[in-house]
């Protein structure tokens, strides 16, 4: 470890960038050497930094500051009156995850900057430079005259070196379920408005933005991820994207236009460029999780992966059954529901819940979700209702006793379901007595789900507000110890380190779009690099029935992958939650096809990226946590392509099986998607396998020491 | 019971009325015949209301309406399609009140209207006149085309005959403390500006308006009160001003400007004008708790009246102590406050609330408040903080189980104190676990705080999500058998009826403000004519430590009353709930004069306003419940007087014992102001005491049966 303080009696240290006469500046170097990351003061006292990467801009020198409401902002008229350098090399194991171990290695810079003019208060700011890229965040450490202060605004720069290709979803304060668009940074303008397709409850950014992870590749092949970590207490970010392929911060603001309430001592989330020329590394990349927490939890033993089914896939099937329970279309929480009028349809029943606790127990699934179990469906979406849900009653075909004994007889749980629709005020008043609920009853997981506008009225999904509210959510489940799948929350940041109950998010366009409009087939092959560097997701996959006609929305609507795509899915889109979405009756009729999903692992001891490009393809080969036992997912856009699945992180020395779930040569996303083949081959480290992959298909692949 | 029903086909009645020609009018009388009030529709199908007071015109024609946010209001174009009149002659008990027993006697009216052009979509007005004034709401009933809808404003008038003199308060979103100002309807509007003083976290109606309960008397002597019964989920109203002494309401928006978020089957509250030309019958009225729902509770065995005292007052006299346990500045829920530094000066220490038991358990009172107890006091106003307080944690000089235990062994309780510095938010997500410490710990009852900005930002005190709020913890507090006594919220509606343990509000400028600039000798002769028309207020007296210099603000601070006139307070301002605010040890100093507050009930069987003008003076008599004891109160303005008190409520034939406590001759509330005497005289139902009273000064009499 070297430190190196520097005050301002110190000779200031001149370096030549494309910026101005700077005043102060200082370069760290990325542990491996091949990043150097610039922090520098112009001669106005404004902040500023640089990113390189093997010799290559990455970022430009770009300025750092923080507008206050009231009284002096933290933008300029600074000078250092400290930089220290230090440098760590750490593992730490993850309660579930890719890796069993992962490592944490960065040189790190503080820089102290005090403003003279406002009584020398002062912030930090911090950068950690990794082999995979750069983290920064501001520090506001607790000192006489800064104690609360109102953030107007975040004015932080990405200024990227050309007009790169870019994986791009709208900005948006309360949805991150948009389509992505591939473009040049320069033609987001143009497509904005074409980009912000309609979705509920919604709240566009009206000038030109991106939401992160923002994934980008250079004309000179640079892959750059640009997201954030740690997101507590503050709102989360989008990228303004200004003339010049020049990014900034754009926070997320509260209902009376203010971006965030702070308190000494306090931070920032971490901003983060993730860079390599090789796109297996951006997928790779652990920098998110390393810049998060240590979880504070002391027991983690009730934390695990979960497998599941659920009474949910079916509410999208046309003329199957509804979460509402009656047909009427005005109803309050004081209402004897009993005596509403039943819709005839109603999918959460006794009879229909068991007949898929009996499904998961065959079938070696951990749980069953079971939503519309709850009264309060009828009218719970569009109204801007406080009080939708109380999540303590059943509807009254719903035992809620019987059915999780039933389930525990069988060895399965029940997931809870907890739609909020984005009341946020009436879930918090109501959490602890729902989770006592839960805990009453044996349930150890819970479903949150946030369609709508949010209330506290004037809050968005990715505020502070309702930041905090996630978190808070998430940690008073660990009070009663159970876990958190959220869907319509705030994207993740890799907070699953810090609170490791909070399993699984959706925060995207997920699988239920499916069966409501289709997605890309490039879909998946994006996801990875944009989504997912935040965190696991809930994309809950496995639908067997592609067919057209079979989903409520009609139409041309079909599931556009073939059939093997959904398995590779299990593998390609990490989650240690993995739902295996489609009906028990779809199932039944591809046994051989759904032996894969009951193999699947969830959790893992190693991951190995094998071949990825945005947009094209992915292909990741995994371990099983504690097995040995390998699984192979790959994933193609609608061109079809031949996978090089080169299998040397097997053991050496060793045979193994590896079974095959491939597309058939005349299959594709939207003809004969189900059409799929299984082969069995022997394998050794040595192997390379080639494995044709229809147009918009995937496959997957099961390994197991040869008996 | 008569009942009269009319369809469009019957002949429409024609009234002669001051507004243009009517296409439908219907009037009802008070059972007394006193009152008329008269609903009729004009061309444009504009409903509108009118109400006479023995031949005078009290409301003239008035116009009706709700303005919703999106599609059409319910505003015009209606057509009757039903007019029904009913009569209604019953009895009451409240669980505590100055009443046994509320006769609630009137003559109804509701009209359906309905709007042809909108799939005649309806609404019902429903009018209840009763001997003492009008109340009328408007109901929005269930049906196939009106399920939910936003209230963008109401439109309802009050076209007041003349230029009334009026005691008002500027109109504000966030704060009742104003203080009152006696002017003519027309003078309003440039008075506006001087009576906004300044009030922490207020936000003034722009335009001149004023707060109900609004107290006017006309030139020919008719006493006219405006207020609201039964507000629920519905924003508190205030008045607007218009030339012509037109009033109107003005509802309190939400964080995104809309003012009611409604579901059918709902309504409004009720608007109420009280109306009588005697003075006392305003303060006698019961009409405002008439139109509130009955309770639901159904044990309210454990509700039970207090008279109190508390670690409170002493946090205004200068030099002694403070909430804050700390000297620092700058703490989070999440620091160790046994390591902050103490000030020194910390109010509830063990030491000092034993000594406040001890007083307590000596002199009979039921409860000791304590405030300062807990953690947060160091920096909790002012920032907009949500997690300021968490309800459960002590100071580390502040032993829960041992006061408590202490406490119980004399047969006295303590009474929590949560102050929410505004954050209902966090408040809310806390509550269960606070009311579950409470209980666990012996407390049963809880005095609310909200002082500051509220907390979900952009919402106001008084706008439907803190109606709902206030209700919500009643409610809840009600499922663990707490009391409330709220400050800082909503002004009260009459719902002690309906949710009986919320036993008593501050909601207006009490006595702490006697400690910070002090109040007009006149200030309590008003409110028993505003802000108690709506339920019981903590005013918290009992003041026997008058003096100049006394206090923390220093100056010309001073407790601007007589000592008498303190001890009168217990029976002029009607509460369930009553504070002897003063510390133990002024208490001391007059054990003579103390020994009335010792004496006075709480709780009542009968009361007697015996001389009331608003602005002027108050004397009132009553009935201890159960007990053959009755007790009198009499305050006056900056004027002195001669009080009237008639005994004739005393039974006939009996002999009885009166202590009074009066002003000394030389007594003033500037001057002297701890003079006063204490007489014994022996009175019967015959006696007409003329008494005394100094200026700014009153009387307390306690009178029992002669032994």
């Amino acid at each position: 470890m070297s430190q190196l303080t520097l005050t301002r009696k110190i000779a200031l240290l001149f370096f030549i960038c494309t910026a101005p006469i700077m005043v102060f500046a200082q370069t760290i170097t990325s542990p491996d050497k091949n990043f150097t990351a610039q922090f520098s003061l112009d001669a106005n006292g404004v902040p500023l930094y640089q990113l390189n990467y093997k010799g290559k801009a990455v970022i430009k020198p770009s300025t750092l500051g923080i507008e206050v409401s009231k009284g002096a902002s933290f933008m300029d008229s600074f000078t250092v009156t400290n930089a220290t350098q230090t440098s760590s090399n750490t593992t730490w194991d993850p309660v579930m995850g890719e890796e069993k171990t992962i490592r944490n290695n960065y040189n790190e810079l503080v820089v102290t900057l005090a403003q003279a003019k406002n009584n020398n208060r002062y912030i930090r700011i911090r950068f950690r430079l990794f082999n995979d890229g750069l983290g920064f965040r501001y520090e506001f450490p607790k000192q006489a005259d800064l104690s609360y202060f109102v953030i107007k605004d975040e004015h932080t720069q990405f200024n990227l070196a050309g007009d790169h290709k870019i994986f791009w979803i709208p900005g948006d304060y309360d949805t991150n379920e948009y389509a992505y668009i591939t473009s040049k940074i320069s033609e987001i303008p143009g497509l904005q408005k074409k980009a912000t397709i309609e979705i509920n409850a919604q709240q566009p950014i009206p000038n030109p933005s991106v939401q992160t992870p923002s994934m980008m590749k250079s004309a000179d092949g640079l892959y750059i991820n640009i997201h954030e970590a740690g997101l507590i207490n503050y709102p989360a970010m989008s990228l303004n994207v200004e003339p010049g392929f020049k990014l900034s911060s754009h926070l997320t603001p509260d209902a009376v236009g203010n971006n965030g309430y702070m308190q000494t001592d306090t931070q920032t989330p971490w901003r983060t460029i993730v860079v390599s020329d090789k796109a297996t590394d951006i997928l790779a990349s652990k920098l998110i999780l390393n810049l998060n927490e240590p979880t504070k939890y002391k027991d983690v033993s009730w934390i695990k992966p979960v497998k599941y089914i659920g009474v949910w896939w079916e509410y999208f099937v046309a003329g199957k059954s509804t979460w509402a329970y009656g047909k009427e279309n005005n109803v309050k929480l004081t209402d004897d529901f009993s005596k509403l009028t039943p819709n005839g349809k109603h999918g959460a029943t006794n009879e229909r819940v068991m007949r898929y606790i009996d499904f998961a127990a065959k079938n070696g699934f951990d749980a069953v979700l079971v939503e519309g179990w709850n009264v309060g469906w009828e009218d719970w979406i569009g109204n801007w209702k406080e009080e939708v849900f109380d999540f303590v009653t059943p509807y009254p075909d719903f035992d809620v006793k019987k059915l999780n004994a039933y389930a525990a007889s069988k060895g399965v749980k029940i997931i809870m379901h907890h739609e909020t629709s984005a009341s946020a005020t009436n879930y918090e008043r109501r959490l602890d007595r729902a989770f006592q609920f839960m805990q009453d009853n044996g349930y150890n997981a819970v479903k949150t789900g946030y369609v709508g506008q949010i209330i506290p009225r004037g809050e968005h999904h990715d505020g502070q507000w309702m930041v905090n509210h996630y978190i808070h959510v998430a940690e008073r489940a660990a009070d009663y110890k159970i876990m958190v799948n959220s869907h319509e929350a705030v994207r993740p940041t890799g907070l699953n380190r810090t609170y490791p109950n909070w399993i699984a998010q959706e925060s995207a366009r997920g699988t239920e779009f499916e069966a409501m409009g289709g997605l890309a087939p490039e879909h998946t092959t994006i996801l990875p690099f944009t989504r997912l560097m935040g965190g696991p997701m809930d994309y809950t996959p496995g639908i067997f029935q592609t067919d057209l006609t079979y989903y409520k929305t009609g139409g041309n609507q079909r599931v556009n992958t073939t059939l093997a795509k959904q398995l590779a899915y299990y593998v390609t889109m990490y989650s240690p939650l993995q739902m295996a979405a489609d009906l028990p009756e779809n199932y039944e009729r591809f046994p051989d096809a759904f032996q894969f999903i009951k193999d699947v692992a969830v959790d893992w001891d190693n991951s190995y990226v094998l071949e990825a490009e945005p947009g094209d393809y992915v292909t990741i080969a995994r371990k099983a946590k504690g097995k040995d036992e390998w699984f192979v997912g790959s994933v193609t856009d609608e061109n079809s392509r031949t996978a090089t699945v080169n299998l040397n992180f097997l053991p050496k020395g060793q045979k193994f099986t590896a079974t095959i779930y491939a597309d058939k040569k005349d299959a594709s996303w939207n003809k004969n998607s189900q059409n799929y083949e299984i082969k069995t081959v022997e394998v050794t480290s040595k192997t390379n396998l080639k494995q044709f992959v229809a147009p918009g298909g995937g496959f997957a692949i099961s390994i197991r020491v040869k008996k």
